[in-house]
């Protein structure tokens, strides 16, 4: 007993395939799950001579690491961590290290580190992106909180992450749950680049009647150049995948009512929880939720029916693809920049101590957002550590003005065509806020001290004014 | 001693003004509040012959009431709520009534109802919607919790409430917190009202070149028809202000950083609790956040530089004017649209029992979205309760059709003209997808269930499916 280096609680998917890397790597592992199937399942797929362990008894998979242990729950988030926390606190001595590997709510774990904390246990949260390949062959790890527990696991985290130029995609993100939240971020960014990939894919296809095969073309080109990411490469493939049975492309198949498991909500109200402008997460997040209306869209298409012309619909100019490319770069970097300007106000709120270059450096491979332009992100930060915004950066502001006509033409194409591309069209208007010195919400400062009494600052005095709007 | 029908803690301007309706509606009120002066101020402010009194000793106001007593708590949202109730507790009788009448988030309201009950008080919220002037002369009101209570107080808010046909703008809304939850939609709608306003303010002034002249003639010229609200009639108020000093129109000294209360954004947050989606007030939310923003923004105008030519900035076709306006009407519905079918959503999530044509009809007067078409929403609930969205009336979808084009072509002039319309363009991304019967979310689903496991259904066959993309 007490041989082995690392433990699991939760033997998923995701949990069975870090423990296999780690193996592959030379670690001994143990874990435990209350499934005696997904225990045997894990012994299983060892290689020989691994030293893999599956067990559905607390009490063994505990005295079964060696201490002082470090084990990590990847079970569901909310109360079941909770719960694995309670069933284990018995076993558990002064100086193990726990850590909550799953997509809990940040304020989540700033209560378990102060819980835990309190019984002499390190722990830590540790968001892991990469899905289950990812976690099997390379993942890409943003650890946060207790950071002598990290630094005493390090060698085995570097070791399971998926590298980029040999630099291993996890590191230390910063105090308490810098590191979930981090993943939390990762994920809002993750919905709203899918979202921007299927308005292209609906503008193409709806909108410029492009076959199926046009379309797996097309974003099969579109990964090869600087647009390269996981994202766009599994549209491809998931585009070229015929369904068995009936020899129809699978995505025609599949309900378009999308499903989520909550962490792009929890990226869109907390950042205006913070007042931070994230308005493409926003639009990723309500159509997704507006994609599970389909009684009353299906309703809707006959009510608010509009019919193209037939010349208008099937007219179309083969440059309009590069364009949209374009545009669909524009607003892949407005993505990054809105999730990583909540992340610089986040740090701050929160006194995370975040590093936007790690942050970057870590998510260049591994994780579901990986993409090249995260070089160029990097590249930013490490010109600027305390840049507010990419935006500002002089590159990526070159880029950005280089493509802006670009997304222009995009949106009223899908304007005219009757497509909705509220992705795309909030990146725009965004971009075209953030480039306003002045705003009218002067006027909407205004409004509210007419009717609330809600007082206004001026541009040419300080301090704060009411007036009797209504007296002349 | 015990002379007075309604009690007030909280003698701020609307507080104060609440009571002094009270009085001119033959109600005698007594008023509490820490400040002798505001005390003073409500005695001072009342007619001869009035019963009207103010006193800052919080025995004195209880004994003043007559019993079983009932009294309206009107101070900040949050914990002042919950000193001021245990304040009073000792001094209060089973069967006195207590009510909130302040901008209490709907989940604080809840648990207020469960505590105050179990003490044998009864409590309900209620929102007020009319800023200072509709406290004075008519507000709207929204009642929901204890309805026994309510109808106690009945008389009361029928006579100080606004009046739309002689029908009061007060009824009672449905269990809980519902009148707290339906004031705070009231309040996003209000948000993005403000914000297409500003948009439209934006695109005449920067986009077109009108004057601060021509810029209240249009107003003013909007609010005289089918248009008419009350948040175009202070715009065009606010817009023929002029500042006494410097003899410039006010709103052009105003600081452009929006400031908010934080109701907008419980609207949006609580939205995406509830997978109900409402764009146009999400995107308010956000562009007051992004206003705040004002140090990058001037940064960025010059980062993010973009000069339209001499030609393309100058020209403009009066006749434009007439789509931007019709655009506006358009934008406005499905903003209103969207509210309603998050009161829908709620009421089924929480079990109000909210009346749609209830909520439409006492918003009709007093209140800050009031608006002419608040009656075609009502009598598109008098035609079906059940309608889950208002797009889907057959007269509300008509003149959505027949102003779709108009929209359609503002987005693309500010869109050229690189005025940001976020609420202009999620309007439109709203209703193109609504209206359409299959989205391209599949491809997400796809996505999802390619990198994460996540499962997808299918059109073909019931149940969920997994499938190995990478595997051909």
């Amino acid at each position: 007993m007490e041989i082995y280096d690392f433990g699991m609680v939760g033997l998923g998917v995701m949990g069975r395939n870090l423990l296999l890397n780690m193996a592959d790597n030379n670690f001994a592992v143990s874990g435990l799950d209350i499934d005696q199937e997904k225990a045997d399942f894990l012994e299983k797929d060892a290689k020989s001579g691994q030293q893999v362990k599956g067990t559905i008894s607390p009490k063994e998979f505990i005295e079964s690491l060696k201490k002082p242990r470090a084990l990590m729950l990847l079970v569901p988030a909310g109360k079941p961590v909770d719960a694995a926390i309670q069933n284990l606190l018995p076993f558990l001595q002064e100086d193990d290290i726990v850590i909550d590997g799953g997509n809990s709510h940040f304020t989540d774990t700033n209560r378990r580190v102060a819980e835990l904390n309190e019984k002499g246990i390190h722990f830590f949260g540790m968001g892991i992106s990469g899905g289950e390949k990812g976690a099997r062959f390379g993942p890409s790890m943003m650890p946060g909180g207790d950071k002598e527990a990290y630094e005493r696991l390090r060698p085995i985290f570097e070791a399971i992450s998926a590298k980029v130029n040999n630099e291993p995609c996890v590191t230390y993100m910063g105090t308490g749950s810098a590191g979930h939240y981090v993943k939390m971020v990762h994920n809002g960014i993750e919905y709203a680049i899918m979202q921007l990939i299927s308005e292209v894919y609906d503008l193409l296809k709806r909108g410029l009647n492009y076959s199926d095969v046009d379309l797996q073309k097309t974003f099969e080109e579109w990964n090869q150049g600087e647009l390269q990411s996981y994202l766009l490469e599994i549209t491809g493939e998931v585009l070229s995948k015929f369904d068995d049975k009936t020899g129809i492309r699978l995505v025609n198949l599949i309900s378009d009512r999308a499903m989520a498991k909550g962490t792009g909500k929890w990226t869109s109200q907390n950042a205006m929880d913070l007042q931070s402008p994230i308005p493409v997460i926003d639009a990723a997040v309500t159509m997704r939720d507006l994609s599970t209306y389909k009684d009353e869209r299906v309703r809707a298409s006959v009510a608010l029916q509009w019919n193209l012309s037939e010349e208008e619909s099937s007219v179309y100019d083969p440059g309009l693809i590069d364009e949209i490319k374009e545009a669909y770069h524009f607003a892949m970097i407005t993505v990054y920049a809105q999730g990583m300007a909540q992340l610089h106000k986040a740090s701050r709120e929160y006194n995370y101590g975040l590093n936007p270059e790690n942050v970057t450096r870590i998510w260049r491979g591994g994780c579901i957002i990986r993409a090249l332009c995260l070089e160029d992100f990097r590249q930013a930060f490490n010109r600027d550590r305390e840049l507010p915004n990419l935006m500002l950066d002089e590159q990526i502001s070159k880029t950005l003005i280089s493509k802006q006509m670009a997304i222009r033409s995009t949106i009223k194409l899908a304007v005219d065509k009757g497509i909705p591309v509220a992705a795309f069209m909030t990146s725009l208007a965004y971009f075209d806020a953030y480039r306003s010195a002045t705003l009218p919400t002067n006027l909407i400062q205004a409004q509210r001290d007419y009717f609330g009494a809600h007082l206004y600052e001026r541009i040419d005095q300080e301090g704060t004014f009411h007036t009797h709007w209504d007296q002349q």
